[in-house]
C-alpha cells in the first residue's frame, strides 16, 4: 500500500473549493473576452534552449526540467541541461508564440492565457511550485499606442468588480516618470536607480528612517536633500481623478523622461476614466516600480484596500520589446497578470472564499426502486431545461439523500412520492431558502430556472 | 537570436483554432455539469513513488520525469528515479485523489476532470506527447449499482449531440459476457482470452481468414468450431433497441459469468433508453474489450458512423476497484474519457473544424482621433450589454480595420462618423450576413444580442 499524497508546494482542492476556484477562472475569462482578448494556450513543456534565453538569473535556478524515461537512462553521459523544461511564466511562451507565428497574427495582437506555470520555489507556506497565471497582453508590431495602457485598468476593474472580493484600488505609475525624477536628483544610472528602488521597497517593513540612513550612508552616498525628495516623491498617492492630475502637474516641467512619463500617465488616466473605471478604484502611486529590467512605461499594481497584507493581486506594465531573443521585429506590448492560485489561497486564509454552492443545482431523490423511471424522466426534463441535475440511482433513506445534498451544496432537492406521481407534480425543497413547495412537473424546470436567476440578480 | 519553436509532439493552435477548441472544451464541460458531475483538478506533477505503482508496463516507459535545477546538479549520484513525474492519464490521479480524500468525499463520488496529460510517445504524425483528456467517473464505496453504467452513454450522447460533429454511435459491451462466452468455448484462462481478443482486434486490418488461421494454428491451438463461434460472436452489432435485447436473449442461459453480463447489459440498455438516448445512437458490439486488465463489466466505445478511420472518440468502462494501491477500501467505479487533442487534430484533418468566428463579437472602428471618446463610450455600452468588444485605439484607414475584423472572424463592425455622432446612431456592418444597418446607440447592444441569439437558435 502506498500513501496517497501530492508533492509539496501544490494546491489541490476538494470539490466545493474547486468549484469556487473554477467560478473565479470563469469570471476572469468572461471579462477578458468581454474586452476583446482572444485565447491562447501553449504547451507546458518548452525547449530548454528556447525557454532559457537569459544566462543565470533567479528564474533559471527555479526551472523544472523534464526527461522521458529513455532520456533519463542516458543521463549518465553528463550531457548538461535536459532538452525540455516547464514554463515558469506565461510571458516567455507568449514571446516565443508571437515570434513564431508573427506572420499569421494580426496586430495589435490581444491575447489572454490562463494556465499553470511551474517554479522550483523553496518550500514555504503560501508559496506554490505550480500555480495559475491569468494574463492579458496587447502586442504591437513596431509600435503600440499608449492608449492601450488604459485598457489594462479597465479590464482589471471589470474582473475584480465581478469577482466581488473586496474594495480594490488599481495603482498606476510610469517608469519614465520615475527615471526622470531620479535623474533630476542625481541618480542617473539605471542600475543605481534599481538599487535605490529596492531600498525604497523596504519602506513599509523597515520604516523611513532606516531607508533614509541606507541611502545617505556609505553604500549609496546620496545627498540628504535628494533622499528627502525621493522619499517625498515615492510617498505620493492620489485620492481622486482631479488630485491625480494635480499631482502630475505639481511635478513641473523637469527633464525629457519625466515629461514623457507625465504625458503618458495623463493620457492613461483620462482614458481609464473614459473606459468607465470609477475614480474610487484607481490612483497614482509613485512608489510602484515592478520588474526593473523589463517594464519601460506604465506599471500597475492592484491592492485590496482592507487587506494590504495580501499585496498586489494583479500587476503588470508596458514593455518595449517582447521577443528580442526570438525576432528582429520590434514587438512592444502591455499586459497584466493575476496569480490566481496564490490569490485563492490568500482569500481562503482570510475567510473570503464562498464555496457554499455546488455546480449541481438539483438532486432528484429516489425513495422506491419502482419510481426510478419517473425519477429519470424528471431528471431528463430538468437537464433538458438547462439545470445541472444529479439523480439518485439507488433508493435509500430520504434523510440520507437530503444530508448528501446539503453537504454537497446542492440547492434544490426534488421528491417524487406515490402522491406526486399520481398528481403529475413534484415536491421541491429549497435548501438555501429552507422552503418547500409543490409544482406541476411541466412547470418544474422553468420554476427552478427562475429561482436561480432571481438569486443571481439579487447578489 | 534563437529560433522560436515548440517541442515535437505538442499541439499549439492559432487563435481561430484555439477558439474552436475552447468551444469544444466548454461544450463538454457544460454537459458533464448538466449530468451532475463536479470538477476536480489535480497537479500535473505527482510523486513518482505514488504515480508508478505498477512495475514496468508500457505507460511507465513513457513517463516524463521532472527535476528542479537543484536536483539535476545532484543527479550524478545515480540516485535512480527522480522524485516527481508528469501524470500520464487522469485515472491514476483520480485514484490517488479519492484515496487521499476518502473521508472528505461523499459517495457515489461523481467527478469530471479536463486537463492535459503527458506521454513520451514515439514521434509520429497525430501522436501527441501532451494532450487533453476529458473524463467523467462515478466512484462508489464498497459497491456501485450497475445503473450508473447507463449514465455514461447518456452523458456521451449529450456531449456529442451538442458538439454536432457527425452522426455517432455509442457501442456497448460487457466484459463478463465476453468472459462467459469465451469460457464456454474452452478459452477459460484470462490471459489467453486477452491474447485471443488481441488477435480478434486485427479482424479489420488482417481479415477473418488470417485471424481464423492464427487462432486454430500452433500458437493458440483452438478448435475450429470454437474459433468459428468466437468470430461469429464478436461480429454481433445490434441495429435497434429491440434487436439488442434479442441478441442478448439469443445467447441463451450459458454460465454464471455470461448470465451476469447479459443481465447487466440488459439493465444498462433499458436505462440508456430511459435517459433519453435515441436508439439510433447506441448499439451492442460484442467485439469491444478495452483495457483487459482493468475493466470488469460494461465497456464503451463511441465511433463517428461516417468516419470509422477516426476510431473511438470516447471510451471507458466499469472497473472493480479504483485505488487498490492506495486504499484498503473497495472503490468500484465507471467512467469514460475523451481524448480531445487527438480528436480535434483528426477533425481538423477531416475538415470538420469550424474556426470561422472569433470570441470577439464587435469591433468598434475609429476613423478620426477626435472621435475616440465616442468610440470608447460605444464600446462601454456594448461591453456593459454583454458583448465581447474590441475598440480600435488608433485611427487608421477604415478598409484596413474591416480587413482586420474579417480576418479575425469578428462578426459586427461598428462605424461612428460625424453623421452618426450628430444623430446619436451607429452604422453596423454584419460581416457574416454581408448586411449593413443603422441603429440608435441606445438600441445597439440589444439589437446585436438579438442577432447573435437568433443565429445560435438557427444552428
Amino acid at each position: 500500500m502506498i500513501k496517497p499524497r501530492t508533492p509539496a508546494g501544490v494546491m489541490e482542492l476538494l470539490p466545493p473549493d474547486q468549484i469556487a476556484f473554477q467560478r473565479m477562472l470563469d469570471t476572469i475569462r468572461r471579462n477578458f473576452e468581454r474586452f476583446g482578448f482572444v485565447p491562447v494556450e501553449t504547451p507546458v513543456m518548452e525547449l530548454s534552449e528556447v525557454l532559457l534565453t537569459k544566462s543565470g538569473g533567479e528564474t533559471e535556478r527555479q526551472v523544472y526540467f523534464v526527461q522521458s524515461t529513455g532520456a533519463l537512462s542516458k543521463a549518465g553521459d553528463g550531457e548538461g541541461v535536459p532538452e525540455l523544461a516547464l514554463r515558469f511564466d506565461l510571458t516567455v511562451p507568449l514571446a516565443r508564440y508571437v515570434a513564431e507565428h508573427e506572420h499569421e497574427l494580426a496586430f495589435p495582437f490581444r491575447r489572454y492565457q490562463m494556465q499553470r506555470v511551474y517554479r522550483g520555489e523553496r518550500q514555504q507556506r503560501g508559496r506554490f511550485r505550480e500555480f495559475y497565471q491569468c494574463d492579458i497582453d496587447v502586442i504591437g508590431k513596431d509600435s503600440l499606442s499608449v492608449r492601450h495602457d488604459a485598457e489594462m485598468p479597465a479590464a482589471i476593474y471589470a474582473v475584480f468588480a465581478e469577482l466581488d472580493i473586496a474594495k480594490f484600488t488599481i495603482q498606476l505609475n510610469n517608469r519614465k516618470l520615475l527615471r526622470g525624477y531620479f535623474e533630476a536628483r542625481g541618480v542617473a544610472d539605471g542600475e543605481l536607480q534599481a538599487r535605490v528602488l529596492r531600498e525604497v521597497d523596504k519602506l513599509d517593513k523597515r520604516g523611513a528612517e532606516y531607508v533614509r540612513e541606507t541611502l545617505t550612508g556609505p553604500e549609496f552616498g546620496l545627498a540628504a536633500d535628494a533622499v528627502a525628495a525621493i522619499l517625498e516623491f515615492v510617498a505620493v498617492r492620489s485620492t481622486s481623478h482631479e488630485d491625480a492630475l494635480a499631482r502630475l502637474a505639481a511635478l513641473g516641467e523637469g527633464n525629457e523622461s519625466l515629461r514623457q512619463g507625465v504625458a503618458e500617465l495623463r493620457e492613461v488616466l483620462e482614458l481609464v476614466r473614459a473606459l468607465g473605471v470609477p475614480e474610487t478604484h484607481y490612483a497614482l502611486n509613485f512608489s510602484i516600480a515592478r520588474g526593473l529590467d523589463y517594464y519601460t512605461g506604465t506599471v500597475y499594481e492592484t491592492t485590496l484596500d482592507e487587506y494590504p497584507q495580501i499585496g498586489s493581486v494583479c500587476s503588470g506594465g508596458r514593455y518595449d520589446d517582447l521577443a528580442s531573443h526570438y525576432s528582429k521585429s520590434k514587438l512592444p506590448g502591455v499586459g497584466i497578470s493575476i496569480g490566481l492560485t496564490r490569490l485563492f489561497w490568500q482569500l481562503r486564509e482570510a475567510g473570503l472564499v464562498d464555496s457554499a454552492s455546488s455546480t449541481v443545482q438539483v438532486l432528484v431523490t429516489q425513495m422506491d426502486a419502482a419510481h426510478l423511471p419517473q425519477c429519470i424522466a424528471v431528471a431528463n426534463e430538468l437537464r433538458h431545461g438547462g439545470l445541472n441535475t444529479e439523480v439518485v440511482m439507488e433508493p435509500s433513506k430520504l434523510g440520507k439523500q437530503f444530508k448528501y445534498a446539503d453537504r454537497a451544496g446542492i440547492r434544490f432537492v426534488v421528491v417524487l412520492g406515490e402522491d406526486e406521481i399520481a398528481k403529475g407534480t413534484v415536491t421541491v425543497k429549497d435548501l438555501r431558502r429552507e422552503d418547500q413547495f409543490e409544482v406541476a412537473r411541466a412547470e418544474l424546470a422553468r420554476t427552478l430556472r427562475v429561482e436561480l436567476e432571481q438569486s443571481r440578480a439579487m447578489k
